[in-house]
Parts: structure tokens; sequence; C-alpha cells
């Protein structure tokens, strides 16, 4: 078990957003993107969280993502648009299509907004959270660099390819599903590998497509339920590239290993406006309802509650925010020393 | 292993839709509700084909189902529009609100059109497939009488909540993924329960909510990949019935049961208009060469192919196009009986 140090969200915003303006982002991109990361860490979603921001900052340095980005986006029609990010780190990106799916869904009912020539965006519920909060239901999705194996084949070919759809309710939690298509991310079977463990039959296979519980010979993972999870992801593939010409899974470049070439990430971005089907509040009052009643259902053995998509993280966040977030020694290093290149001392130095 | 008789669609058509007439539907709805059935027939989704006329008859007899309906269709915004079925046969309504949500896509670039106050709809493929064919992007969900235990739960809440998608690619056979966000159909375990067989563990559970591989020993079925299609299902259910407040899952009368309420079903339909973002071709272009490049993959140990979403019911369709569709004897006597009541004689009479 790896050893971790609470931080403070705000500290690490503050760290984040220091460090992308030393490799020439703007405040605004700089705070927004910083601001994402650390929300992932507040939910508990550490693979998402600040230190990814030795990632960008790194390939920011070689111009692989562009620190000033001119974003253009171009409304096709009155439910419809494109953003071209100009190879903005994408979570201004995302979060500026977000802006536009909400403009456009308060005018048409529902606005879609894809986006190109982006990069990674981090995690999803961000976006969708922040489209729910404008009383609109958001769906994000996006493809990825390939992890995951079509249904019937032995090669990666798709991402984890996540789908994130946000509902306001009145009461908190919202119902926020936010999940990779994949059975499993691949973080999960590399720790597993590097605990010693071993994994379900159903996680991931070898290099000749077999299953596998020794997660040493895990090559790749596979889709949800086999058939049902290759149909979904591939969904999100042609939602997040073909519409806009964007590359998919197997020829997206792999972010960690190539600095040679820019992303070329698309994404999808829906927003439908409540208010154009009943009054905002008669809506979050159904969706109580539906909350309220889940919650009262009889509990299967092992279990003491029933949880709304989204839930576990709003627990995380609500303590989080109090206690600071549990930053992995690992990480605090890799943190720790980028800073020292740039001039910009982590929190807990 | 039950026998079955080879029925050509066009005979299977014309009786359902004769049958439907007797009882009062107009020639329109008739055919149409017929001609879906039996597609569903053709594509192999026996489960959701013509069977279903005696049931459709006889609550439509009780008028439970509403015969001579009056559909409303408010467009509520440029892009976003309700269709109240007054009750109607699925089928009918559902078409219909395909068709509008083309139009709406036409001029808003994406259109959404809810049902309210519907009945069962059939198979969901259908209507993507109608939205693909007007060169859009179709996506269709639909909630339903509850059969699956929410993550955590021992009691049925969900339904089955289908989601579908069809994109139209220049090569067939498109993309069509459409599946119940179960890890079964209840249908699968049923019939594992009449041959005496077992099931796998990740099925279906007993009353106590435990895993069950004794198919006889099935309560209920449960969300595909636990938590992720819980989060999906739930997302469905939402979409479905709590924009127009229609019944959710556990409030959503039993069709084969309940001889004294009507149902009041909503469904979820969505048209993205493809040449909103590029031209036609492109689109059908960039599909072909992901389909192309994922059939060209390396098959994993016990597959010689890899199948896209939709493909092995498009084989079935191109085959019992030819030869027919098996028609189980068991359902064979119901419509035949059917077919005695009305005066309409059934096909193998």
């Amino acid at each position: 078990m790896q050893q971790s140090v609470l931080v403070s969200a705000k500290d690490l915003k503050t760290f984040g957003q220091r460090v992308l303006q030393k490799v020439g982002v703007s405040k605004q991109h700089a705070e927004e993107t910083s601001e994402i990361l650390v929300d992932a860490n507040l939910r508990g979603i550490d693979t998402h969280g600040i230190y990814l921001i030795d990632l960008y900052a790194r390939r920011l340095q070689k111009k692989l993502i562009n620190p000033v980005p001119k974003f253009i986006f171009e409304k096709k029609r009155a439910g419809l648009g494109i953003l071209d990010a100009d190879f903005s780190l994408g979570q201004p990106a995302t979060l500026e299509a977000s802006r536009k799916a909400v403009e456009l869904a308060k005018d048409a009912g529902v606005g879609i907004v894809t986006v190109k020539n982006s990069n990674h965006f981090g995690a999803a519920a961000y976006y969708a959270e922040y489209i729910a909060k404008q009383d609109c239901i958001g769906l994000v999705m996006c493809d990825g660099e390939c992890d995951v194996i079509p249904y019937g084949g032995k090669e990666k070919f798709l991402g984890t390819n996540p789908i994130c759809c946000c509902v306001p309710s009145i009461s908190q939690p919202w119902y926020c599903m936010d999940m990779a298509t994949s059975e499993v991310a691949f973080g999960k079977v590399r720790a597993a590998a590097e605990a010693g463990k071993s994994i379900p039959p159903n996680w991931a296979v070898d290099r000749n497509g077999q299953p596998v519980t020794d997660a040493k010979q895990a090559y790749a993972v596979v889709p949800m339920s086999g058939v049902k999870g290759y149909a979904l992801g591939l969904m999100i593939e042609i939602l997040s590239s073909r519409l806009t010409g964007m590359p998919y899974g197997a020829h997206i470049i792999r972010k960690f290993d190539d600095w040679d070439n820019r992303a070329f990430m698309g994404h999808y971005i829906q927003a439908i406006d409540i208010k154009a089907f009943c009054p905002v509040d008669v809506f979050k009052k159904r969706m109580d309802e539906l909350i309220q009643d889940l919650k009262k259902q009889p509990k299967a053995f092992g279990f003491n509650e029933i949880l709304i998509p989204g839930e576990p993280e709003w627990r995380n966040k609500v303590n989080r925010e109090k206690e600071g977030c549990p930053i992995r020694q690992e990480d605090i290093e890799l943190l720790a020393q980028l800073g020292k290149e740039l001039g910009v001392p982590f929190p807990t130095e």
C-alpha cells in the first residue's frame, strides 16, 4: 500500500494553475483545467486527478498541446455545433463546448456540440454536472486510445470510451453516471499485477485473446458484459470520432508514450433543456421520487443501502473538501520535481 | 426442442394486419404494427415478433389499448417535441415519433421526441433503422415493466430498459446496437429453467438477492456488469419516464397479467442529422473505414470473424426473407385460435 499525504483542494488547484501558467497557458484556461483535475481528486477519481498536470505541462512545453489555442465554434443548426479546439488542453475546450451545448439547448430544447482537435479531457462528470447545474440533462461521451478488444478479437481496438450522464434533482446527490464501457479500467489490472493478486476471469485477456486470472498475463481489457459493452463502446467511438473525422481508438496516439505527434481527440457533448418539457421543479420532484423509492427498496444480502450512480463520488467530495485529497507519495515526487523545474513549489514542500 | 414451421414474412404481415383491423385498428396502424412485429421475426428476435399480436388484440378488445387513438404532437422547441400517443399501440406511435424526430433534426440538426401514454413498442431496432435510412443517427430508448434488481437491492425495480442506436454506412450491414441493459433477458433464464439447465452466476438472483446457477431458483435478472448496467438502465428509465411524468419500472403494469389497467409507457427517440456535420457520403465512408478495419482485426481463439452490432440480425433477415420465419408450434396454436375467433385464418391453416 502506497503512502499518501492529504493536501487541500485549494492548494492543489493553485499549484496546477501556476504550473500551467508557467508553461504559457492563459489564466482562464489554467484555472479551468486545474479546477477540473482537482474535482476528480475530490470525487475520489484520482486516476483523472492532479498528477496529470505533469503530463499536460510536458506536452505543452513541446507544443504537442497548444498553450494558446484559438477556439472556433461553428453553429451548424439551431441545436448543433462543432467546436474546433485548436489542440487546446481538453478541459477548457470541453467546458466551452458544454457552455455552448447549454446555450443551444436553451433555445432549441437540445444542444449537441462535438469537439475536434482536442486533447484528453479528464473525468467527464465535471462537464455533465456543469450542464445539470444549468437545469439541463448533461450527456458526455469520449473515445480514447485503445485498451479494449472488440468482441471476438484479440487486439486492442477501442478505448475505454466513457459515457457520462448527470440529471439534477432537488436533493443531493444527483444522478451522475460516469463509467468506462470496458469491464474495468486497465489501471485496476495493473494494480492487481503490482500487488501480485489474481483478477476475475471476465476482466482481461492475454496476447491470444484468452481470459486470464493472472493479472501479469493481461494484455488488454474486455468490454463490459462482452458483446454489449462492445456495441456501446463502438457507439461512443462513432459519436466521438466519425461525425468530425477524428481518428478512432487504434489510431489515437498514446499520450504517455508518443512525444512526436499531437493528439486529435474528439468529444460528444449534449444538453437537454428540462424546461422545454415541464417546469424544472416538477421534473426535479419526479427525480426525487424515483431516488427515494430506490433507496427504500429491500437490500440484497451483504448490502445495507442502495446507492445512486454518483453517490460514492459525492460522498468522497463532501469528505475531501473538509479533510483534503490524499496524494500518493509517488505523485508528490512527480509533481514536486515538476514544480522545482518551473519554480512552483508543490504544497507539501 | 419445440417444433417450428416456416411461414413467409408476407403472410405473417397480412395475418397481423387483418387481425388488428378486425379489432378496430385503422388500416395504417394495423399495417405499421404488423410490419414492425414481423421485422423482429425476420431479424431473429422472435420474442418481439408476431406472437405478440395475440396480446395486443386482446388488450385492444378490452380497450386497454386504444384502437382509435388521436396522436397529439406538441413541438416544444426547434429540436424537441412530445407525442401524446393516446394509449395507442406502441408501434405506430413510436414510428410517428421517429418521423417527427427526423423532421426536427432536418431543421435543428438534432430532434428529440418523447412519447407518453403509449404501449409496448416491440423491438427498438426498427425505429432506429428507420431514422438511419433518413441519413440520421437514430437513438431509441425505452423503459419497461420491472424484471431487474438495482445494484445492492433484491427486489425487481428496473425494466430491462433497452438502448438502441443505428448508424448508416455505405456497405451493409449498418451498425445497429439493440440491447437490454440487463445481463440477459428474463426469457433466457426461463428457457434454461424449462430445459433443466444451469445458468452462469452473473445472470440472475433468487428471492434474497443471492446469485443463482439453478435457473429454477431465479427470481429476477441483474443489470449488465452489475453497477454499470444499473447506472445505464437508470438513465434510460429517467429519459423514458421522468421528462413526461410516466410511471417507472416498479409502477409499470405487467401487460400479460394486468387486465384492468391501461399501460402508460414512455419512450425516448432521438435523431441527429448527419448532413449538419458533413456531407452524408463522407460520413458513410468514415463508417465503412471503421467497420472494415474492425473486420480485419486478429481474431480471438474460437472466433473466425468479428461481427458488427446488428450483423447477426441482418444475416437472419437476409435468410428469413428468402426462407420464411420459423414460428413455434405453440405460437401457431395461439395465433390460429385468435384467428379462428376473429375469422382470420392463420397462414398455416
